[in-house]
């Protein structure tokens, strides 16, 4: 590389004030032009791989690069590879919520960057998070026993799979704390313990488990069946916990789902709690997609039995116009966490330690990593700049889409709705055509049907394999998402479905 | 609460055109108003504990709040709570950079707000992913066994602690491959396995190793002096491993540093790497804090053995323009991450799998979590905005400070720098008044200045405590520092000191 030139040496502030209040603003309006436009790309991207990495140059550029010629290589290289979560034409995975809120909150915790690993690092990451987590608390009407007032709490994580290893981790060593070691080795204990889950959690809990180090054949995967809404069983469940018990295993954590990843199927939380409480292990609800749906009080009935859960996560940046990283996470006992997670180096020793250490919370020993984003900041934005009125509207609205598309789906006898709608996730197919149909057909025809849809560009949905079903999953809840775009959704639908099933019907 | 009000329903767009082209612009100047006025808030913040959780409401609202509302409580009541460590007066810890062109590269990400999981979910942010990492490799010079175009490759984690987390679990899965299980009982092996560290590793090993479920009683933290300058010893390495191995313990992974957290001491890591290489250990290189100077010729020879690691990482979240989070992470064979990491659910299956799943990345199954943000857009910002020439500017600025300050220091016979300073943070202290001083009163006296210094809320400083010695650190790097800040601080220090010495004399 070239010599060092001195030129920049003079001037070079890279948060120098000009610069600062002027190149934002282009952003601002680059990003509302995107917004503008964002119907015109296609929701999927259409790139092949190795569009980006052979276009760039090799090497990082030796000089400054203005602005202007940044913006215009991602509207000309990255756009094109952006797969448009944004667009309201995204049915696929779960949603991710942006909003102009979550935006603004974004700004402020990346102008402020602090590190809040404890709270003296900077007070105010810490005491918002308490705040927000209290409101959100309050919303989901979760009970006290979750709240700061008794001997729970809520912290953010940057994922579900972070709540999962975390509280893993806590079960794992409350056990170990539980037991005489004297009595007991603690190596073999180790190896004996077993995680339960169905066959519809989410797949980060088994990778969790294998972080952390549960024995791989020591991870029960509970089988559900579609006459049952893939509910996990309660009895299903006891007859594998007690075969483990005989066998000398140790249950340690059960996990349970409110709106599971293919289906979004509700577990019955509060006798599957029960059974949990009766082997002495650890019961965590994951209501990542879900849970933002119960903050309004019709859908609240979902978290019945809530109440017999260990800990608790739902993931705002799904459904609650925060985007990616924020899944809350409540537990009944705080120090559960800090017992397995807590370290205390001489480095960040607080200074009036003897004045306050016993009152504070560092959150440093609520999660895995050290340092922290501020990011209550931004869920504070949103629930200040919606309010609760704005937030369930939002939610609401969502709902009736997916009971409008549900509707429509009911009066067309060639399709149907494979299990019956929570939230606002529809799960459909193209119905066997006749009674000999196999399923493998239809399958083949439904996997059609969706490529055919994705392929236009225009919407993007996923699937899912249940019981064998291959299923056409619609989750509606794109920030930009209304109801003519539910109504293009099924125009496209039937168009595409008469294409196949008269192609089908030449066929045969 | 109120029942719903009706009046919202019409009009909430929580992308509307109109808020998202306005809003943004009172943020950018909200905080173009607050670097303005930075320096005249104390740099540690002074509140009390409940200085918020008292203040705020104990509900989120329930209607909407105005835009201009909201930024007036972060005015009056956030920012007097939060540690500035965007402040030039900050030297605690190490910094925490921000810059204008990382604050674009956040607004971009936060605007597309995509969720990168496997390539399809977004292929532009797993392919500017690639090309960043192989960008910085090659600023870093570091050896192309490391590279794509080889076996290895890089990811962007959210911290340290995700990496060690990763690479840990990694190292094990490779170890119990290796072995027969037909031979061995993988479940003994598992508690048999030891890892290695010294006492000046960053402590978030220590806690990712209690995570990942090694055998507590089998973490060796080897003594390191301040004679041999903090660096961890290859033979008192080698007597401990030795041991272990007669010990029937199985050695798995060695975490090497090239600048520590207390003293930014560098292991030398040929020999180190060597000594791993001997017992097939994992080798980790964690660079966090002074990986960034390396990207400058002349410290380039601190990483140097690096080519014997496993793996290495750094953190550009520190010192290379770019906010939390950003830890990049190399390994020499990639698929020793997936092999520990991947996860194959039906709902990502890519649809034309048979065409590109074997060319393509999924980082999913690099990482702990499933959803990850599309961080590298903000370190192509950065990269493509400061261009290699800014960068090196960047560092090389502070260290020139650094320099200045400890030549200071050296011409003043009351101070010493207590360890050889390698990059910009300087480890000093009041030196020892005469000889019958005891290291406990050297010790309270220095305690005394930095709380002193810390007390004026003109700066912020944090200490050490390395072989019984409380070292005050001065971590020059915040992205506003300048000389004239270094030459403030030295004021300072003479001016406490004179104060704290004098009245020492008095007292004896």
């Amino acid at each position: 590389m070239a010599s060092f030139p001195v030129a920049t040496t003079e001037f070079f502030n890279p948060l120098g004030h000009e610069e600062f209040r002027k190149q934002p603003h282009l952003v601002v309006d680059f990003l509302a032009d995107y917004y503008k436009n964002i119907e015109k790309y296609p929701v999927c991207s259409q790139v092949k791989p190795g569009f980006l990495t052979e276009t760039m140059l090799d090497s990082p550029p030796f000089q400054p690069q203005p602005l202007e010629a940044i913006l215009q290589d991602v509207q000309n290289h990255i756009i094109p590879g952006i797969t448009h979560w944004q667009s309201p034409g995204f049915f696929a995975y779960f949603q991710s919520n942006g909003s102009t809120a979550n935006f603004l909150g974004e700004m402020l915790l990346t102008g402020f960057n602090t590190v809040g690993f404890n709270w003296l690092a900077s007070p105010a990451a810490t005491e918002l998070e308490i705040v927000v987590m209290e409101w959100l608390l309050k919303l989901l009407q979760l009970p006290k026993s979750f709240s700061f007032s008794s001997e729970g709490g809520g912290v953010i994580h940057g994922s579900t799979c972070e709540s999962f290893v975390c509280t893993l981790v806590s079960a794992r060593q409350k056990k170990l704390n539980q037991i005489d070691s004297s009595k007991r080795d603690s190596t073999n204990l180790g190896s004996n313990l077993v995680v339960y889950c169905s066959d519809q959690t989410h797949f980060s809990f088994q990778k969790a488990s294998q972080i952390v180090g549960i024995n791989p054949n020591n991870v029960r995967v509970v089988q559900t069946t579609k006459s049952m809404n893939f509910q996990l069983c309660p009895n299903a469940l006891l007859k594998v916990i007690k075969a483990d018990v005989r066998a000398g295993l140790v249950p340690l954590y059960l996990c349970l789902t409110v709106g599971t990843t293919p289906t979004t199927a509700v577990d019955p939380l509060g006798i599957l709690c029960e059974v949990a409480k009766q082997f002495d292990m650890w019961a965590h609800v994951d209501a990542a997609y879900a849970g933002s749906a119960c903050i309004c009080p019709e859908f609240r009935h979902f978290l019945d039995g809530v109440e017999g859960a260990t800990s608790f996560s739902f993931n705002p940046h799904k459904w609650l116009l925060t985007s990616l990283d924020c899944c809350c996470l409540w537990v009944k006992d705080r120090s559960d966490l800090t017992k397995a997670l807590a370290t205390d180096p001489e480095l960040l020793k607080n200074y009036n330690e003897n004045e306050c250490s016993k009152q504070v919370v560092d959150y440093k020993d609520w999660q895995i990593a050290l340092s922290r984003r501020f990011r209550s900041m931004k869920l504070w934005m949103v629930m200040k700049s919606y309010g609760v009125s704005g937030l369930r509207e939002f939610i609401r609205r969502h709902v009736k889409m997916a009971q409008h598309f549900e509707a429509l789906l009911f009066r067309d006898k060639r399709f149907e709705v494979v299990v019956p709608r929570n939230f606002a996730t529809v799960c459909f197919r193209i119905a066997p055509l006749s009674e000999s149909s196999t399923e493998e057909d239809v399958n083949r025809l439904n996997k059609k049907l969706l490529e055919s849809l994705n392929g236009t560009g225009d919407v993007y949905m996923t699937h899912a394999v249940v019981e064998n079903i291959f299923v056409i999953r619609v989750a509606i809840g794109a920030t930009l998402t209304e109801e003519k775009h539910v109504n293009m959704l099924w125009d496209m639908v039937q168009k595409h479905a008469n294409a196949l099933l008269g192609s089908q019907e030449l066929e045969s």
